[in-house]
């Protein structure tokens, strides 16, 4: 134990030894490590913050250039511990929950370490690239019986959450039709790209979980038409603009929209057609106001950036993490399965774009 | 000349004989007969009459329960003539040019009988349900030297026109994908249905033209997801809730949704992304009043009927006609090619969902 | 008779000769004629023939310059009859009713005559500045037994009649207060606004009305405060920018804004503030296209013209005057008494800016 | 020192003696004390949390009913500190700034206790009522060199700000008009307004700052007109419906309409008119969704608790009193003659209101 725990100038805490998750003292907060303390980490950092737990350690490799960045980063957000070592995160008795955001080849053994270390477990999208891998460490937390969440963070989202609730408390009818658009304001860099597990992975992997999430039920087969608008995306052997038709098995269908590039900003909109209406939701802007001259009626750009549009959503899911961990018997809204669904609907996707052909799902199912 | 003419109580007028519509004198107004005066008919005498062209004789088929029926509707409208036989209008010479609104069976053979008495055509959607049967109707067209026009009116609305000009201005650089939504307020009767050659021919019709419109080119491939919400209509064999991809030569991807039942009205958009940007446009409504109470913030509905959803639109696009036929040299603004790429997409869009799988157009293409 | 009557080219009308209104033949039109064919004139000609009348005779006095523009303006709009001369229109027995379209100091004079000669009169506001002579031309009206209607054409628009129709029908419970936004987008040449009686009589004047119509009582006191931005309008002695505060009898504040000069076009909004909720509307555009760059998100301006923005306002006001005047017993929806209460309400705001005070309206009503 | 600095069971600060707060160590966070943990108190406690400050002491006087209540709230938020007693948080040695969130007659002597023992001030509007004693707070801060910020919140509101901004940055030229509409969603009790000092001094003051804030000048008259559409607060001698007439020396004309129910939620938006265009602000909504079915299309109210609606301008209100209290020669952007010029407004719609007339400013700043 010899780089966690080294205690924050600010703080003497007395650590309590070693004890199951159960033990978790009513009287105290749930204790958080977060493995990973890149851009989304720092994010679920701040989270945590907003919740009743702390935020007990942070975890960051240390590179050459840099060797006390973890430390730097626990500083910035008042964290009491830091280390370079995920074990000691994932391992140490006196951290009850973990969140894994490391980078996407790391999560399914991280999954797996932290489960049997009796840890219940956040972890970011997706869980891996690799079906099997994935159904390997969802298994490793039922057999621990811990809980896993997966970060699909766009269901906390005030917008999307109440066009659930539409959906839920029949404002609109038997649901028929599903559109999602979702659209970055600009593409990430071509090396990103490259390790990103392509479009469908990296980015629709979340529409397919909204998808998901809106009809409630599973997808039953899958086209895909896409073309690579830039240059350096082709050349990477990636596509950016794209629509995705997923048929449902209970009839309805879903058309989700991507681009990598909306020039004025993060485009996420949901719209569903039911047999009493429709429900739809427009971009949050940062503020309402107009301004009108003899040129236009305008107003200023929507949300630009991810973390901002969606930062009251990572609030949310936070909260939930939280929520389900402290509560007997709770189980997380968003689950493994969740994840492996998103992934074989991403999956069902790429071979539609290859072979030029609606895929059924159960096609990739079977094949593990 | 037995029914042709018979001369108004109001009007005595002085026909001048056969003659070119070159020889249109251009101190009177522009004679236009109308053949069908069906509900569409009865919209262009409307939009006629605010043109500077007139009227001149509408011909309905008599029924054995009301033998009077052309002339009530041309006494509503104040025409001064009136026929039960199409062939009538389609060959007078005091007739300049024509307007065919009879059911599509009609269209190709009225087309033929109108080109060879050398009238220039406007012709309702869709020309023929058979592609072999349009190329005729063409052809006879050019043979004789006539114009004519297709009534894709939509083109004509001021909202997809502004969209088309915020495109040919490059306000939003070059277009990438293009969305089409299209729900009408509910659906027709089955019998209906049962003779419309199918959601396709006779409603996504329309959206075929709006995307070659909007992309300015042809589409190479097409993909058809489709279901039946309606039983009744799935009876009938047919379909009523659709999404249609279509990739155009130029790589855009265009997506239509159809829906035969929107409970809130009329949904008509569309929506372009570019590389500059993107460009949308909205419902439109009969008042911009919003009413907020302790349960909402609401508005009324969009318009409902297509009707007064686009009266505007016939009246713009009847100008444009009336414009075309008394301009030497003008071309119509939209002419019979595109009345048959649109049903070859319609006919690729059958094909589609009949064998699941996307379909070249010039698969159909070459089969003539 | 000299120059009344000249027959078109077009139309050989066999005139009946004279009659009472009463005894209009069910089977013809209504015959109408306009005394003034300027802008506002003309437009009444084009509402009327949206309606089952006729415009039957338009008037406009030769100038030295143009000895013919009566008649250049008649063929334009395909009017049979013309004159320079008003008494011909007012008096004419084959004319049944007539619009008053002159400038203001003739309106009161023509509505007598008008009157004597038993036709209905559609008069345009204001009907005079002087209140004695409004009086005196309503008194004459209710001598003759005729109908008389004033053009507040704004009762008539679609937004404004749907927020009438939010009150009526208890959708925003008791008012307690009106807003109204009146801008126009460009003050007229200082000329016009040497002659408009001012501000408040020659704008405002439409929104007194308003306040009225939407309150549904009279005004016990008025308080206006007022600037004039543009200095050739201060120079002319006017103001261009003001607020006006209304206090009605049963205690409701209405608030009216007026500025002559909106960047951005012409801006007409309501807003009702109720026990239950408020309703308001917006603005008109020409379009419901927005379009998204990496500047802004923007559309359209709204309407800018009063003539486009109200056109369908002054076809629907067209179609109540003459459904009024083709029904027995039928009461105008706006009389004379409404074009003399807001003239009081103009004169109120007057003194109230003169003197610096609220003016109780009753001042003003005492002193006649 | 018997109450206060119960060290919390959480931290164990080693508190630095007595110093001025220009030794405040840049190594340590500003600490601050909040007099008064109200709603308004406690929404300030989690303000300064989101900030590089800590609450160090709150104060909250006892209750018999109640003994621990400070302790309570002080848990709640984390506060290490806590006391009944206000002078212990204003005089204390290890409090660098205080918060003064108390009744408001309170609000002057607290200020002048605080500025006597060197602690900058934040302070809640208004800060009195009578203009004499505002006069003598404000001169305790200057002869203490203390900063004294007063807390008109909604400066710091997205909306606002942006408008703000707009105007600043020339966006609409030079402004003629400004409007603010301003209604709360409920009244409060009538116990509250009984106490309130009136609709004036209680909720309009806020859009009096927002009016000097927006046209950045004084106000040369003020005329209000106003009903009680409630009769309980009619019978407390108060008014809940108004408008009220600001005349700027500029000329400017702003108005400001208030009313204590708006059954919709909490509305507050601003407009101004520009020589250029014009600026406008709507209502913030928790949620973009619209729901559109057979009756309409419908949104969620707007946010509906002020707390709700101006949470992020409390933040940035309290991140701009932490920044100037920690940077050398900042000063406030909201000072002691911004309180007490809209406690002059104020007090000039109530000489209007109970006079009936048009009040100079100056005829109040006379009387002092």
């Amino acid at each position: 134990m010899s780089s966690l725990l080294r205690q924050s100038h600010k703080l003497a805490l007395r650590l309590s030894s070693a004890r199951s998750m159960a033990s978790v003292a009513a009287d105290r907060p749930l204790r958080v490590g977060i493995v990973g303390a890149g851009r989304i980490g720092q994010v679920h950092a701040q989270g945590v913050q907003r919740t009743s737990a702390v935020v007990h350690c942070i975890q960051l490799p240390a590179r050459a250039s840099e060797p006390d960045r973890a430390e730097k980063i626990a500083k910035t957000y008042g964290i009491p511990n830091w280390t370079n070592d995920a074990s000691e995160v994932l391992s140490h008795p006196e951290i009850d929950v973990v969140l894994i955001c490391s980078p996407t080849d790391k999560h399914a053994e991280q999954i797996i370490e932290a489960a049997e270390n009796k840890k219940h477990i956040f972890c970011e999208k997706p869980v891996d690239l690799s079906l099997e891998v994935v159904n390997k460490a969802i298994k490793a937390t039922e057999d621990a019986g811990v809980k896993l969440m997966i970060g699909f963070n766009r269901r906390f989202d005030a917008n999307f959450a109440r066009v659930k609730q539409a959906i839920d408390r029949d404002e609109i009818g038997k649901v028929n039709m599903v559109r999602i658009t979702s659209r970055d304001p600009g593409p990430p860099p071509v090396s990103y790209i490259k390790s990103s597990g392509g479009l469908f992975c990296d980015m629709t992997i979340h529409d397919f979980d909204m998808a998901r999430f809106l009809v409630g039920d599973e997808v039953d087969e899958v086209y895909a038409m896409a073309q690579s608008v830039n240059p350096d995306i082709a050349a990477a052997g990636d596509i950016d603009t794209a629509v995705i038709l997923l048929k449902f098995r209970n009839g309805v269908i879903c058309y989700i929209e991507n681009s990598r590039e909306a020039a004025y900003g993060y485009d996420q909109r949901v719209e569903a057609l039911g047999s009493k209406g429709s429900v739809a939701c427009d971009n949050k802007h940062s503020n309402q106001v107009v301004i009108s001259t003899n040129e236009s009626v305008r107003r200023d750009l929507p949300l630009h950036f991810f973390l901002e549009r969606y930062m009251d959503a990572y609030v949310a899911e936070m909260e939930a993490f939280i929520r389900v961990c402290t509560t007997e018997g709770a189980s997380v809204p968003v689950g493994g399965n969740d994840g492996r669904e998103a992934l074989l609907l991403a999956l069902a996707a790429n071979k539609s774009l290859a072979e030029n052909r609606p895929v059924k799902v159960d096609e990739l199912r079977a094949s593990f």
